[in-house]
């Protein structure tokens, strides 16, 4: 990693995740020079590998890649990162009601008129989403209705039964990191549309959660950074972007560095802490007001063995009670040791993430016990990550539009602003929040950037 | 004004508006030392008065005051400021449904159906409201559903009429600066109970409405400086905030200051934007991503006299064809020069942000003519501010909870951080958002800080 910042380069790339660090890939293979400007003392960003030991890993960050996520998918493929399928053997467990109950597939044993209610509520959800163009959600045919309203709101008014709306709740938290009150209708009917349908985004088997990188998805982000060599920068956080006619001076706490342009590969939440000259326009900051993260606590309990599968459980599990609602089989591909991970979203998030450490562990571990017997109450170890106290990320697992702000803010998201490009899961138009919309954000910025270049 | 910044005070103040001058009035009185950074040149921040010439002057930031706003009141009283009635005398207007009429009074003359309508909504509101706990919304009743959706989804469901429908929408972006889909209904009912009712937010006489300032509100601020002298550092935006066991540190690009507290009197939106050390909590931080200051574009139109008066017009009026959506007669207290002042709300303001100048004042003025008669064509000057792109402001009226935020992230508004304690308008209990809510905002947090000065 470099120590001294040269003065000048061809392109500034901000931030080092992965849209950061595919867009300097894709610059530096056209000829051009690069400076990464990253703000922490690692590359990644929202991708993060803890060390188990004996040269096995989790992610307390982003960790799966499904089917269609074909950018992220070839960005392995090149780097040499192999993919293994999540654990999905065996019974799931679905706590609702009072009731702890074991089903197969994808389908809960649970109430059939719940789940009647809820494949309608679907239904109609796929159906909207088809309607909304993801380059450009306002211009739907119904944008101003659906985004005049929550996802709380149409929840409640296109279910019947209680427990589906818990149900969608949960999935929306899952999905979101957000309670439903949060989230526009046409923000979730964009985010559903960019990754094909509401099965896409909550699947494990076919969907957003079917597989997982060997050796950690922040595997992608160190190779990646590695071919990079002296053009990442760690520990250089920008505080200040200066355009002029014909450049633009990107400061940080490492130094300054003069280019022709510069990519922003940061949420856009963390791009309003900038100072920029002159000011960004009040559309593009009025929409960085709004757009915030999600918010959400991963934990993860580790144990000598997946005990769970021996009584034939997946490890994958639901429950309304929470305050875990959402838990996988986390272990590494050889199933040792085994590893519970448990999603705190939204609200438990929030409010979980001002309890002690100790204490959200017992309430974490009091879940995985609750739901997979006494064996899961004593961990060999406890990991997590409250991504909202992390300076540099403010939250997970991405922006999310409010009410109001798709209809009226939505073109500042991508549209350029003289010099800067905007990169970022976030940008993305095909699985936006994703690694892959990450990967394909990063790829168009660099092609954007080397247009104006190339002028 | 200083130009050598002291090294160190016992209180550091943020932000020179009318919540921090008082606070540093109220923190001098009680002897101790303050230092008062202001990003700007100048002191007031939504405070403006602009120069008509001859001594005269109109406000292009706040400037009304009414009835039990009584800090706002007192403090005016205090520094030698009078008030004078706004203009109301005559017939106003309102445009909807394509036709345009002239009433008298509060209520207009339109089909009774709608008036009835739009009475059932305001009395509903007014009841809802008053369930609202101002000090913490998110323990009011039925906190949870109102927080779940948005002002536009309750409008829809609670009125029969689309007249209706449109004045409402109307007096939610007079009031708010915002779309109904940009706020949550709690935070309606929170701002209506922190008022009084909703008659007190829309009103004129009798209503938040009802006078102005001579010599503009401004002056409030101006004459606070005044006294303050060498107390106020302008050009001094704050990047940074240190707080250690014993102390605070404030990083300004005039220099730094140590003491013992801070009042940081910014919109929350704007809070973000410094960085912390030790970085802010998550709680805090996910409330700054949300709160976000509303859009306003206001315009006013100076001609030679106030010629609709001799037409028995009062130069207010509704319409709900829009750009304009809310006009007065703003002349000053003589009546001369005669001023008609507009405001572009909510969606209008961000859509004409974008245009030229020129072509917003063909907007502006165009409606002026529509309403008021070809003499309107042809001001002498014409005026304007658009808040969202001022760097230090980033919008007006004030900052707003999306659905969701005060049920989850309420309490973090207030809640003082360490040696941090937070004023400005959007953390009064009492007439947030009004000029009123900021001097009792900072009253409040001299209060706190000297609390914790005799610790």
């Amino acid at each position: 990693m470099a120590q001294e910042l040269p003065p000048e380069a061809d392109v500034v790339v901000i931030g080092a995740g992965l849209a950061g660090l595919v867009a300097a890939r894709d610059l530096i293979a056209a000829g051009r020079s690069v400076v990464v400007l990253e703000a922490r003392d690692r590359v990644g960003g929202r991708l993060l590998n803890a060390d188990l030991g004996d040269g096995k890993v989790v992610e307390v960050g982003g960790q799966w890649v499904g089917p269609t996520q074909d950018r992220a998918l070839a960005l392995a493929d090149e780097l040499g990162v192999a993919t293994f399928p999540t654990h999905a053997q065996g019974d799931n467990l679905v706590e609702i009601d009072g009731g702890l109950r074991r089903y197969r597939g994808a389908i809960p044993k649970i109430n059939p008129a719940v789940l009647v209610d809820i494949g309608q509520a679907q239904f109609r959800l796929d159906r909207m989403a088809r309607s909304v163009p993801a380059e450009a959600p306002w211009r739907a045919p119904r944008a101003e209705a659906w985004d005049g309203q929550t996802m709380w709101t149409w929840i409640r008014r296109n279910t019947a039964t209680r427990a589906a709306r818990a149900l969608l709740q949960l999935a929306v938290e899952a999905v979101w990191a957000a309670h439903p009150a949060d989230v526009s209708l046409l923000h979730v009917l964009f985010y559903t549309r960019a990754a094909g349908s509401f099965d896409d985004l909550v699947g494990t088997e076919g969907g957003a959660q079917q597989d997982r990188f060997v050796g950690g998805s922040q595997e992608l982000a160190l190779r990646l950074a590695a071919r990079l060599g002296d053009a990442v920068t760690l520990d250089a956080p920008v505080r200040r972007i200066e355009q002029r006619d014909d450049s633009v001076t990107v400061s940080s706490d490492r130094g300054a560095v003069s280019a022709r342009a510069a990519i922003v590969a940061i949420p856009p939440t963390l791009c309003a802490r900038i100072a920029y000259d002159p000011p960004m326009p009040a559309l593009r900051d009025q929409l960085t007001q709004r757009m915030a993260q999600g918010s959400v606590i991963k934990c993860m309990a580790v144990y000598d063995a997946p005990f769970w599968r021996d009584e034939g459980l997946s490890g994958q599990a639901t429950s309304a009670e929470g305050p875990v609602k959402v838990i996988f089989d986390n272990s590494p591909p050889d199933g040792s040791p085994g590893v519970l991970l448990g999603f705190l979203e939204g609200r438990q998030a929030r409010e979980l993430a001002q309890w002690t450490p100790e204490a959200r562990r017992r309430a974490v571990v009091g879940c995985f016990e609750r739901l997979f017997g006494p064996f899961a109450a004593s961990p060999d170890a406890y990991l997590e990550r409250v991504w909202a106290q992390e300076e540099y990320t403010r939250g997970c697992y991405g922006c999310l539009m409010p009410p109001g702000g798709w209809v009226s803010l939505g073109p500042a998201l991508r549209e350029p602003v003289g010099r800067l490009h905007w990169a970022g899961a976030e940008t993305a138009t095909t699985w936006n929040g994703y690694m892959d919309g990450a990967v394909r954000s990063g790829e168009t910025a660099a092609r954007a950037a080397l247009a104006q270049l190339a002028e």
